[in-house]
């Protein structure tokens, strides 16, 4: 009888263990939860709507009642119960989200980006002080030098954040044209670019404009070369953000789950920070 | 000058107060990050394309390369450095979300969502049990009842999910009909619906069907009985979702943050399941 006794004490400690540890991560993950939704939550998204600003070179969207494809009637809620809607729209559209494949034939596709991407450190440079001084000002690298005297190196695998104010304006004119002889919208210098990208390895760059290149892209060799720099190391882009001047540099977390898009070259999404404060 | 030197006194005590309270704080959220980061992330999306199988009174989603609205040239990478899609489908198409403006005229609409409700606790039903036994079960009050008893009442304020394998099946038209001549999809009886709305007051229900409601809907009185109740409640849903079967009945965290949609009544989302274990 010992050798089986054993067995079963063996076993039952086993057991008592591996039960012990489950209800360790557990308790671990509701404590964590418990801090998470205690957190002061931003949103760091626009509504979006037939009327927002998108670049010149796409359209505005169009949201129409879903209709009977039988009969074409739309549906309503008086003689159907509900209403749904038909979304006509361009992928760079409001809050977006810009994969590589946007530039990269070869880059990551929407359905691609693994889970964990999704929520992240978050890392917020501030452009508005250099900006008040030039309203042509791109973010450089000896910007870049100076606030990573102040508070650190940029984390590898980070989202990274510019504010500009540009989220408050609201002339569409502002945001919509992002050639060489329209408003001059802020930006990064190309080589501010390349060291975010593959030296510091953020996820990638995230904007309040409507694309993540500067106004004056179209004068700089190659053309978007926030967008040519980022996708083409296989990083990531955000654009038409706001709130960005709720955020503390660093400290930060950001909720950013893109839409499981079959490949998908962009589309928008939903952005939500949550912030140190209660 | 004593009366200064106290005031410099406790000036300083109180800025050494904040910054310890912001440290803390800081140093708090890291902490929660560090633990959610190092659980299961469990994708709870299908991703979606024009394949995707959608319910008989809508139709398929198309998608087409974006083109310049001048020249109505589809942009491409070769020749223009970029690419992206034109996206037309209707909002509940593939894996998405129902808000209550989707059956009630004045229910609040994807733009009006609180940021709190996109991450929260997630319990889990298991309706496979049921199901093996008889396919046109709908889960009851009873079935609630006797999952109550073994885990706990449910949390209010919750997403609640039904399990049923229905995800698994390859064959779209077990999805697409919702009539009463149609495949008998899983569902609630409505009694359950209300119980769940009303008194256990989840924030809405999830399944891995293309609906809300069973197959069986047409039949009840009123039809959709379970979008009704959900919806009429303040209530909301989620549909087409899978991998239910990697989550425990509690103690997982769900991520469903939908898109900021100007008076949206559904859209897809991207649905995240995080997880005890590691």
């Amino acid at each position: 009888m010992r050798p089986q006794l054993s067995l079963a004490v063996l076993l039952s400690l086993s057991l008592v263990g591996f039960s012990a540890s489950t209800a360790e991560a557990r308790s671990e993950l509701a404590r964590a939860y418990r801090v998470i939704a205690s957190k002061s939550f931003i949103d760091l998204t626009h509504s979006f709507g037939p009327q927002t600003p998108v670049w010149s070179g796409f359209g505005q969207a169009k949201m129409t009642p879903a209709a009977d494809p039988k009969t074409h009637r739309p549906y309503t809620i008086k003689e159907d119960g509900f209403r749904a809607t038909l979304y006509e729209l361009v992928g760079q559209y409001g809050t977006h989200v810009d994969p590589p494949a946007h530039f990269d034939e070869k880059g990551t596709t929407m359905d691609e980006i693994p889970l964990k991407q999704m929520i992240l450190p978050l890392i917020v440079l501030d452009d508005t002080p250099y900006l008040s001084q030039d309203p042509n000002h791109a973010f450089s690298v000896a910007d870049l030098d100076s606030w990573e005297k102040k508070h650190g190196r940029i984390p590898r695998g980070a989202w990274l954040l510019l504010r500009t104010g540009w989220s408050k304006r609201t002339d569409p004119a502002y945001y919509i044209n992002l050639g060489d002889d329209g408003p001059h919208t802020p930006g990064f210098v190309k080589e501010c670019s390349d060291l975010l990208a593959r030296d510091r390895d953020v996820l990638g760059v995230g904007v309040e404009t409507v694309g993540t290149d500067a106004g004056r892209a179209a004068t700089f060799d190659p053309p978007f070369p926030n967008h040519y720099v980022m996708h083409g190391s296989g990083k990531f882009g955000l654009a038409g953000l706001c709130n960005l001047d709720q955020l503390p540099p660093t400290g930060a977390v950001i909720i950013a789950a893109p839409l499981k898009i079959v490949n998908g070259s962009g589309s928008p999404l939903r952005v939500i920070a949550i912030t140190p404060q209660r």
